[in-house]
């Protein structure tokens, strides 16, 4: 295609995504030295696909979304080996004055009330939030994200309310496709809540199901990926969290605080508290989380803390620069400090 | 991109595709329970791609496919694991008055005639014409599906007839690619005829070559990836089928009747027989298939029963829901009951 | 989508690519016997992708590419297996009166000097110096491609100069990414001038990591995936190239000349000589490669000639013909002939 008048128009459906890529220099707790690294997401997990809605009349609409992570520094697809295409998202839905439903791949509870109440939103690489809820070290820490079952779920059917007044609910439901075992399943609902300066959120889990891969299958403890001292297992994760934000206009305050459990000894409780204040043409940007790990599971309680300051500026609504530092211990870990500058555009 | 006037405009190509997912209950003959499931592809293999059309003065055009399978419910893409990306089109070609010629992959000659007489059309969950002929069963039956080759072949020159009075033809030849063996090779030919309520098809092949991974390579055998019990394997397939269909208005009626052979002492015979009839803003459809099984590389005769009875509803010319109820039964297996309500979404 | 108005449009993105299959018979110095094919990019690599430019204001703009080999003979993903979605170009940045950069998956220097600077372009099947340069044969001969670190290379960052008079010049950078050791790097550069009738180029490249795999891990010898009779692996390859072409509009002469050395006793020497002249609503093509390989590490010195001659035929601008013959001989192995028929399609 090039820059001419158009022979053949789209219809129905919309082209996006996004891509961010940074240069800097990484070290999280537990990690033995730093990389200088050339990484894809420093402040959006970069992303690409179709998304389209058709209006079928009386307020009903139908909507489909296909949209697939990808790794802008290699050109991978996907966030890590083996996810799927689409994993980002993969669902067909309708939507009308009953609220709306989805059917496919799409958000876990979890996603929504995380990325935006805290002001690094969906980092997976700086914000200190995302971090401890969703992304493991491979590293001689062994420590495991806190949220088991991703931050997308397969499978799921979601329905969503109507707005009242500023607030709306999504109920989720993943089915496990076990034969002849339908207790296999996640569960979990959320709540958003937008009034002026003020918002608030809260999500539910129940998880008993590993996302988008079942591997190890019946393990859902914290990332799935890494045995725990005992040997033990979880099967099951029930989590939730509250969280809310505060614009006073000259600075916008951010916390959350949530706590996992399993059904072995193993609990996390999470709070992070952060702000965001418009500098110039961009924001700075400050969070913080701290995660208690406890439990016969685990052996020693364990903590966490990583704290992240950055800036962002818009060079246009769609495409912005940022320059962010990160320190992150571990109990008993070496700890590491990161930074990073990067570009992030939307298309 | 966002709803707001084209800033640069797609001139050469067209995105375009289906996401079609259910939610069910299924169980097919052999399988040792029911699963309760959240699927894609009910009515319709979803899918998405890129197409385009080139008019190069003359009636002559050039066009190209690249188009995609995917599973909507899990992000994955393709129809099953290693399947390739663009498995459902990747290709080149000229039309003009002399016909059509592709180049790459495209169609196998059994596709159409399959999916265009029977009235589940390309449904590979709950059309039986099409589970019998395409889809094998990876449960203790050991039951594979009839046609070998798959739907469509890879590395193919298609040529196409013009229409002649609703009357066109497609000569179909796969290169085997064997360095010093030309015989390694499929080819096909097909026929549809429309004449007022009256269409006819007839197909035939000899499959030498698996699609679109040549796993087990020399193995031809339905689906190619179950052993005989007598351990042969075939390295040849013929099969042939005939159909028509003839629309009453208030009901169409669909038949199908088809056989295969291999150089091994194994055969299929395949009837299908089936109706759809518009009720309200939908359409009535009821199939039926049964294939019978000889020859002494499997032992005794074995039989397949498969019904499916279902409600498709249009919401749009691009959007549908249906309701599906299907048996299937093979001698000496559990049977199996499934049923499945979906979505399917053209964009 | 359909052939209709509007309802949606994009804004933001170009969906563009190209189609190239080809019928013919190919056989490698080396190879036993000839294959019957139809492959994928007998004239250049089939791709599709998604580009954007969006205007910051005052000269300055941000561009995304995200960009995707594909094999349009079996829609196979990337060029080989392993290779990324996006191994064509992954990558975000700016251009302005500064010149421009770019972060992510790209270019490597060699590119656009060996593509630019051969009659037959960025042909991977038929054209002497780029199969000399980056494509290894597989075969009985052992004979590896020269330039290593792939065509392109991932965790880059590039920086282009803007155009003075004719010249510009590209430096690149990849990031290792080695945990602890910033020493592990590739760095290169090249520049293209163009004055009328005649054009020069160069590059140079240090080579130290493989793309878009690093495996084998620690090696860098041409192609990397073969091992050297001594046994030794090159972790390190030096390369440079000089080229230029003139245009006597009834033809136009091209001609380059390279080296390679390593970090062990291997040097390749490489010559092409090439011609284009318009003959009728195309071009003939013809060219010849020749690439002395010596040192220790091999044994006894190896020669190959590769020689391509050919008409491209247009079609319109975005759809041509070709027709194609190549002489391939190595010291001591068989030589081969091959010839291709194809068609290529832009969009």
């Amino acid at each position: 295609g090039a820059f001419a008048a158009p022979a053949m128009a789209q219809t129905n459906v919309t082209v996006s995504g996004l891509v961010d890529n940074y240069v800097g220099s990484m070290r999280m707790a537990g990690d033995a030295s730093s990389s200088r690294v050339l990484n894809s997401g420093g402040m959006t997990t970069s992303w690409f696909g179709f998304k389209g809605t058709e209006d079928l009349g009386g307020g009903l609409k139908a909507n489909f979304k296909l949209t697939s992570f990808i790794q802008a520094d290699t050109g991978r697809q996907g966030r890590f080996p083996g996810d799927t295409l689409f994993s980002r998202d993969a669902n067909v839905g309708l939507t009308g004055s009953f609220g709306g439903i989805s059917i496919g791949r799409d958000l876990a509870p979890n996603f929504l009330p995380t990325i935006l109440f805290n002001p690094f939103g969906d980092s997976f690489t700086f914000a200190p939030l995302i971090l401890h809820a969703d992304v493991p070290l491979f590293n001689a820490s062994g420590w495991t994200n806190s949220l088991a079952g991703d931050t997308g779920w397969s499978n799921e059917i979601i329905y969503t309310t109507p707005n009242f007044g500023g607030f709306s609910a999504n109920i989720h439901y993943q089915l496990g496709e076990v034969p002849g075992d339908n207790s296999k399943r996640n569960v979990g609902a959320n709540f958003l809540y937008f009034a002026g300066p003020l918002a608030l959120t809260g999500f539910y889990h129940n998880v008993k199901v590993n996302n988008p891969l079942n591997v190890p299958a019946n393990n859902v403890q914290p990332a799935g990926n890494i045995p725990l001292p005992t040997g033990l297992t979880a099967t099951e994760q029930k989590a939730w969290m509250l969280g809310g934000t505060y614009d006073l206009s000259v600075v916008k305050l951010f916390a959350t605080y949530g706590q996992t459990s399993h059904d072995i000894a193993l609990d996390d409780k999470t709070l992070s508290l952060g702000l965001s204040a418009p500098v110039g043409a961009g924001k700075v940007l400050a969070s913080w989380a701290n995660t208690k790990r406890t439990g016969s599971a685990i052996g020693a309680d364990q903590k966490r803390n990583t704290t992240s300051i950055g800036y962002d500026y818009d060079m246009s609504k769609r495409t912005d620069l940022y320059a962010i530092v990160m320190n992150d211990r571990i109990t008993n870990r070496d700890s590491g400090n990161s930074f990073g500058l990067g570009i992030r555009h939307r298309f």
